[in-house]
């Protein structure tokens, strides 16, 4: 019986740290914590992608937070909104697809979008890893709007201003 | 002590596994997987509506994915975001409110909306489903914006086209 | 081995039990439910504060309950969407931090937002109870959109009208 329990808690602790991985990543990027969001990733071979129309790519942790880095650079204000996700459980691999919205603006730029994260996990020794994460564009609007952005402040240095 | 592990265990499972049929009626109505969408609800008697001012009700697995499949031919483009919901367990029953935001476009028209999804909630042989779904709507735009949106692609064949 | 189990299920509670508090937190605003509201909150000495550049704050229970009661009356309507969060425990304390949205409109008035909410925890005699929270905004936008709103109906009366 007890190991039965243990299964079962296994497969619930499995999927809440999936959820939290997916967390941790809108976390990261909201509060411009560049190296929290390099440890979310696979140790080695790791693979970012952003599909079109805004096609990017990287490959290993410190290229994916050179990414991230450069798309600081082009949205001064930007907020990740992580929806809900399912997670599919095999061993000590994972598959996972999250709704995401996304709203930015850079100098002039706008930057709002509806999209899905395909994403393939891993776990390492000491827990589960973004293997890949691919960003689907579902829907991408670059339209002005209205609005007061505020600074990221806080424990992090503050990274952008208005 | 085991059993009361299993009762708490139980518990966080049943709370998990109903989160995850909210995550997975999104999921389904985002990849435009009917056959996803049909076996989260009840074996039978399930009914699925959508309040004023834009009624619709199924009754039936059967007459619901019909229903949405309805909706596929209006809305060329649609994605629907599950947000945070709460759960009330009694049992083999159960009761939930979640924040859902829908996002659509169809020829020439346009859907924006925030509402709440009133759930009743039946354990079956092989897990929860949902007995009954109803739609309030709380907010609704049907004002045009400038936007692309992009095709569902992947293991499901495309069904939209821009 | 049981104690190790005990363990592992504690903390999956705990952080669940966060979650289910910030889902509460979002359902409550949203049905206008102000007792359920309150409830949230630690026994003695919560802090509730709203940021810049509407800022506002409130401690203990009572006046909590009085400041969201005030804000319902400059917001005929309005919803919140609780996104990912993160939790860190510690014992019998925790910190996390939500992405919130909030969208509302009053007389002639409109606001859109996009805010984390820093939170700390206590677990204290049944369960766990927001001892502050700190909403940050990130982004604001108080220009009209066209829309519908409709009335919080079913279990509360009906505190707007539009």
């Amino acid at each position: 019986m007890t190991a039965d329990l243990e299964r079962r808690l296994r497969a619930l602790e499995d999927e809440a740290e999936i959820h939290r991985l997916a967390a941790r990543f809108s976390d990261a990027v909201n509060e411009r914590d560049l190296a929290a969001f390099g440890r979310l990733w696979a140790e080695a071979g790791a693979v970012w992608s952003i599909g079109p129309p805004l096609t990017s790519r990287a490959e290993g942790r410190e290229a994916i937070v050179g990414l991230l880095e450069s798309l600081y650079k082009l949205e001064r204000y930007f907020m990740q909104m992580t929806h809900s996700g399912v997670v599919t459980l095999d061993g000590d691999r994972a598959t996972a697809r999250y709704v995401v919205r996304e709203h930015g603006r850079g100098d002039g730029t706008y930057y709002e979008n509806l999209a899905v994260y395909n994403d393939e996990l891993v776990r390492e020794a000491d827990g589960w890893r973004f293997a890949t994460r691919s960003y689907v564009y579902r829907f991408l609007s670059q339209k002005p709007v209205d609005e007061e952005a505020f600074e990221v402040t806080g424990d992090h240095p503050d990274q952008i201003s208005q």
